[in-house]
C-alpha cells in the first residue's frame, strides 16, 4: 500500500511556515506498514494542486492533501478534489449545521463564507469534524491504468496539525487499513542511549542488524536526537498488538544486553525525566552548579512536571568570583577538575541538598583559562555506601557555541545517573 | 523565475528528519523574486528521483536538489542529474584532492567511496566545498519545450543545512541572478517587536499595510516567532543594494514611529542581545533569580557570546526555601509581586550585580499558592538617578508548561529593558 502526501498552502513554500504535517504523516503510515514515497508542497493555486493531485492518485494507491479546506477564497483542495474526481461539490446540510452551531454557541455571528467548508465532492464521506469547523474528507476516485480502472482514494484533511493528526487516528488509518485488507498492527519501542555516536551503535549492533535484515521484522531504525540521544528504534507487526509486542521483547532484550548502559530509557524518558525519577525513588534532592551552560541544565530539569519533588535549584556561577564567594571554590583557574569538583560540593551544601551536579567548561568563541572552546569538565556528589562519593569527568564536546552547551547538558546529566546507579 | 525544490532522503519521508531546507531556499528565494511553486521530498531510489527531476525541470526554470550528496550507494543525486542531462559522471581530480586532504589533514584513512563525491556530470561546474566533503554543483540541462528547446539548470547542494546555506549565498544566488538577467537586488529590514499580539500589530499598521499594498515595494511580513517575539519584516527591491536601502528607510521609520518601544531590535537582534548590549553601554553588571523558568534566563543570556561582560550569575530558586534561606524573600506565598522584588534584591545584593532580575509564578500543570497556570510575577531592581528603581509586573500567560515559560523569559527580559530605557 502507497500513501503519498500532498500539502497545500503558498505559506509554506514561502517558509513562513514549515510543513511537519508530511513529516508526522510519513512517520505514521510507516509505523502501520504504509509506504510513503513522495510528499508534495503547493501553493494555493488550483491548476497547479489539481496538477499533482491527478499525478499523484496515479502513482500511488491514496493521497493524504493537507491543508486548504478554510473558508476562504484562498482555501481550493475541495474544488481540486471535485476536479479530480470529476463531480460537483455539495452542500453537505449535517455538516452546516455543526458550523453553524459551533458559531451560535459561542455568540458569534458567522461569516457567510464559512459554509464553504460543508461543501462536499458528490461521492465523498465526511470525517467528522470535533475541534476545528472543518471536517475531513475521504473520496473515492477511479483511477484509469494499463490494467483498466482501479479505485483509488483521496483523504484531506486540515492543516491544523493537531486536527491533522486527530482525523489521521479516527478517519484515514482505518480507512486505509479496510482497503488494505490487512489485519495487522505495530508496537514500537525506541531505547534512549547516550555515550556513543551513531556509527559507533551501528558496529555494535552489526550482528543485530543483519539478523533483522534477514528477519525482516522488526525492523531497526536510528535517530541522532542532539541533547536528546541517540533513539533506537525497534517497530514490529502482527495480527494483534499483543502479538506485535511479542515480536518486539526478544529483541530489544538482545540490543539492551549490548548497549548495557548507555540505554538510560525508552520511548518518552528524556535523560531529565530519568534523572529525576531516579533520585525520586532514592528520596535524594538535588542542586546544580552552571558555569559554560549557564542555566541550562537547571532550565531542562525544571521542564519536566514535578522536578520540584528532587530539584532545589541551581546556582549559575558565571562570573569567577561567585565561584570563589558563594561556591568556595577555590581561586585560582575555573576549567578544571578541582574547580568542578569544588561547585559541586559548593552547591549541595549552599542548597541543602543531597547531590550535587556542576559543570565548568568553554563553549566558545574564544579559549578561557588556555582551555579550547569544546571542553567540559563535569563533576557530582552524592551519598554512598561509604559516605560521599565524588566523580569528574572531563569530555571533549563538539559543535558550535550552542551545540556544545546542549550536548553539555545531556553529558552531566548522564555523569549524574551512571554515578547514582553505579554504572561508571 | 521559477526555481523549484526537490529534497532526496528517505529519512526525510519518515518524518526521522524534518524538511526545513526547502523551507528557507523558498524564503530565500521569495527574498529575491525568485517564484517557488513545488517542492517535492522524495526517498533514495534511483528512478523516483530522476522522474521527480525530469518532470520539475519541465515546469520551472530551475530546480534546487538538496541531499543525497554522500559517499554511501545510498546517496543518488549524482546518478540523477547525469541521467536527466545524458551525460556521464567523471572523477573531478580537484574535488577528489580536497577531499583526499581533508582525510590525511585530520590523520584518517580516507574509505575508498568517500571519492563518489568528486563524480561530477560532464558539463557540471562546481560550487566548491568549503566545510563539509561533498562540493554543490550547476549543471545546465537542455529542455524541450513547445518552444524548442531551452536551457534550465539543475542545482545540486548538500542537505546539511549551513552547508546548503552557504553554497545558496555564494554559488546559486549569484548563477540564478545572472540567467535571470535582472539587475535588481534586494534589503530586507526586520523589526524585532514585542509586547503585542500578530493581529493587534495587523490593526495597528493597518493604515501602512493599505498604502504598501498600493506601492507594492517594499513588501510587509509578520512571523509570530515565541520567545523570540513578533518580526514585522520589510523587503524592498531597486537596482542596487543602496537603492534598495533607500526604498526601506521611510517605512521602517514610519512603522517604528507608530510601534514605538514595542521594537526592541532589528534583524539578528535577539532580545537577550538587546538586554546585554543595553546594560555594556551602561557598565552595569547583571543577576538574575528564577522560580518558575527554573534557568532559561540564565541560559537564554548565556547563550550570547560576550554575555560575561555583564552577565554575572544565576539564582535558580526552585524550592521556596531557597527563595527564604538565599535570596531573604520573607516566608509565605512565593508566587507574588513582593516575592519577585524581594527574589531582585536579594540576587542583586548575592551576586554583587548592579542589576537584579526576578521571575516566580506558576507553569502548571497544577496550580500553586492558589495562582492558575500563566500566572507571571516579574521584577527589575536598577540604579536610577534617584537611588535605587524597582518595578514589578503580573502578567498572563497562554499555553501548555513549556510554551509559557517560554514566553516568561522574554516577558521578563523585555521589562528589564523597558524599566532600563524609561519606557515603561
Amino acid at each position: 500500500m502507497r500513501c503519498d502526501v500532498l500539502a497545500v498552502g503558498t505559506e509554506l513554500l514561502l517558509g513562513q511556515i514549515i510543513d511537519t504535517n508530511s513529516s508526522w504523516l510519513g512517520e505514521h503510515l510507516a509505523l502501520h506498514g504504509v509506504d510513503s514515497l513522495s510528499q508534495v508542497k503547493v501553493g494555493d493555486n488550483i491548476g497547479r494542486i489539481t496538477g499533482h493531485l491527478r499525478r499523484m492518485i496515479t502513482e500511488a494507491d491514496a493521497v493524504i492533501m493537507c491543508g486548504g479546506l478554510g473558508p476562504t477564497h484562498d482555501d481550493l483542495t475541495r474544488e481540486a478534489i471535485a476536479a479530480v474526481m470529476g463531480v460537483d461539490l455539495v452542500l453537505d446540510e449535517d455538516v452546516a449545521d455543526v458550523i453553524r452551531h459551533l458559531f451560535s454557541s459561542r455568540n458569534r455571528a458567522m461569516p457567510e463564507n464559512n459554509l464553504r467548508q460543508a461543501m462536499v465532492p458528490v461521492g465523498a464521506t465526511i470525517i467528522p469534524q470535533t475541534r476545528g469547523t472543518a471536517p475531513g474528507l475521504i473520496c473515492p476516485v477511479t483511477v484509469d491504468t494499463p490494467e483498466g480502472p482501479v479505485e483509488r482514494v483521496i483523504y484531506a484533511v486540515p492543516g491544523v496539525p493537531h486536527e491533522l493528526r486527530d482525523m489521521f487516528d479516527r478517519g484515514i488509518l482505518p480507512d486505509l487499513q479496510r482497503r488494505s485488507g490487512e489485519q495487522w498492527t505495530i508496537a514500537s519501542r525506541t531505547l534512549r542511549t547516550w555515550g556513543e555516536s551513531e556509527s559507533g551503535l551501528n558496529e555494535r549492533l552489526d550482528d543485530v542488524i543483519a539478523e533483522l535484515d534477514l528477519v525482516g521484522n522488526p525492523t531497526l531504525a536510528f535517530l541522532a536526537s542532539g541533547w536528546e540521544g541517540l533513539k533506537v528504534r525497534l517497530t514490529a507487526r502482527a495480527e494483534t498488538r499483543e502479538a506485535a509486542e511479542i515480536v518486539l521483547a526478544p529483541w530489544e532484550a538482545k540490543i539492551r544486553s549490548i548497549l548495557g548502559h548507555q540505554v538510560f530509557g525508552i520511548d518518552n524518558d528524556t535523560m531529565e525525566s530519568v534523572v529525576l525519577s531516579l533520585l525520586d525513588d532514592l528520596g535524594w534532592s538535588l542542586g546544580v552548579a552552571e558555569s559554560v551552560t549557564g542555566g541550562l541544565v537547571a532550565g531542562r530539569l525544571t521542564g519536566v512536571p514535578g522536578a520540584s519533588r528532587v530539584f532545589r535549584g541551581g546556582i549559575v556561577s558565571y562570573a569567577s568570583e561567585v565561584k570563589f564567594d558563594l561556591l568556595d571554590v577555590p581561586e585560582g583557574p575555573v576549567v578544571t577538575e578541582e574547580a568542578a569538583l569544588a561547585m559541586a560540593h559548593g552547591v549541595r551544601r549552599l542548597l541543602d541538598a543531597d547531590a550535587g551536579l556542576a559543570l565548568t567548561g568553554v563553549a566558545g568563541p574564544a579559549e578561557q583559562d588556555g582551555m579550547r572552546p569544546g571542553t567540559l569538565f563535569a563533576a557530582v556528589v552524592h551519598p554512598g555506601a561509604e559516605g560521599l562519593v565524588e566523580r569528574a569527568v572531563h569530555i571533549r564536546l563538539p559543535g558550535d557555541r550552542d551545540t556544545m552547551r546542549q550536548l553539555s547538558v545531556i553529558s552531566a546529566l548522564d555523569l549524574l545517573r551512571r554515578s547514582v546507579t553505579g554504572s561508571l
